[in-house]
C-alpha cells in the first residue's frame, strides 16, 4: 500500500507508481473532456490536461500517519485539474456531473534555482493520478487512477483508503473542494458545501 | 515601493496594492485571450483568467531582499496563468508571440484546515498582477500592470525593479519559464532557453 501514497494530497487522490511517460505538454485533442478507458478498463490520460482547468495546488500536504515528501525529506507540490466541461457544469450548479475527471498532478519542490533563493517552486513530474465519476460504470460512482508517469492508468483498488476518506471527508460530492479555494466559493453560494 | 512588492514570485511579478475585486471565478467571455486596455490605459483583468493555462506556482518565493511572506509570516502561494493562443504558439516555437498575456494570482497560504495536517494550501486571494508584451504599445515592448483584487490594472513604473531583473534574467525572452517545468522542457527543445 505504501507505493500508492507517495502523497496523501490536495485532492486526496493516492499517488501510483510505474514512473514511465514523459513530462511534456501536448495539445493532441483526441482525449477531450470526459473518462476514455481501453479494452483492458484502463483510464487514458488525457494529453491535453495541463490545458484543462487549474483548480488549485498544496505544497506538502498530508492528513494521515504519511507526509508528502520525497526520501530526501523535500514536501513535493500537487496540482489539480478539471475537465472544462465539468468544471463549467460546476460552477452553475455547485455540483459535478456524471463523467466528471480530476487531475492531480505531483512535482518535485525545487529551493535554489536561478534567482529564487527561498520558498519553493515546482520541478519534476514524479506521477499523475485521477478521480473518475461515472455512475454506470463504478458501484460507488466514483473511483481512483494511477498513471504514475505513464499515460494509461490502472484503478486503485476499492479497499484503498482514498475511497472511504474520500466519502467522510469531501466537501463536495467526493470531492476535497475545501482546498479549490475558487470552487469553496461557488459551491457556498449554491449551497453544496458540506 | 514597497507597496509594489507584496510578492516577488514566480514570475517575478510585482504585485500591487488596492484590494477591491472578489474572489470568485467567471466565465463572462468577453475578455479572451489578448490584453484590452480601457480610455485610461488600464489593462482589463480578463474575467475568466482562471480556465486560462496554468504554467506553474510557487510557494514563498523570493529572489531579492523581500519575501513573499504576509506580515504574520506565513508564505504566499503563486499561480501564473497563460492566455491560451499564446500558450499554444510556445508549444510549437519555444517563443512569446506580440500581445502575450501572462497573469500571476497570488494567495494566502492555510497549513491547518478540513483533514489536513501538514502543508500548505490555498485560501483567500492577496491580488493579481500581468506582464503583457505589447510590441506597438511599450518602448520595451514588455510591461507589468497591477490589479490588487480589482478589475483594471495601472501599470507598474518602467522604473520598478521588475522592469531590469525580467530583462536581465528572464529565461525566456523576459520571462521567467525557468519556473515553468512544462514550458522549460519546450524551450530547451527548440532551443531558446537562455
Amino acid at each position: 500500500m505504501k507505493r500508492l501514497r507517495l502523497s496523501m494530497a490536495a485532492a486526496g487522490f493516492c499517488i501510483a507508481a510505474a514512473l514511465t511517460g514523459a513530462d511534456q505538454p501536448s495539445r493532441d485533442p483526441s482525449h477531450n473532456d470526459g473518462p476514455h478507458f481501453d479494452a483492458n478498463g484502463e483510464l487514458l490520460l488525457p494529453a491535453n490536461y495541463r490545458e484543462w482547468v487549474f483548480l488549485s495546488s498544496g505544497l506538502g500536504m498530508n492528513y494521515g500517519p504519511l507526509a508528502a515528501e520525497a526520501g530526501d525529506g523535500n514536501p513535493r507540490f500537487d496540482n489539480v485539474f478539471a475537465s472544462p466541461a465539468a468544471y463549467r457544469y460546476f460552477l452553475d450548479t455547485g455540483r459535478w456531473p456524471d463523467k466528471t475527471l480530476l487531475l492531480l498532478e505531483v512535482r518535485a519542490a525545487q529551493s535554489k534555482g536561478s534567482i529564487n533563493n527561498g520558498g519553493h517552486f515546482q520541478s519534476d513530474l514524479v506521477g499523475v493520478e485521477a478521480e473518475v465519476k461515472d455512475e454506470s460504470r463504478f458501484p460507488g460512482k466514483w473511483a481512483f487512477f494511477g498513471f504514475g508517469r505513464g499515460t494509461s492508468g490502472k484503478q486503485i483498488p476499492t479497499t484503498a483508503s482514498c475511497y472511504s476518506c474520500h466519502a467522510a471527508n469531501g466537501a463536495v460530492d467526493n470531492t476535497f473542494v475545501q482546498f479549490y479555494p475558487t470552487l469553496l466559493t461557488v459551491a457556498k453560494a449554491k449551497g453544496t458545501f458540506k
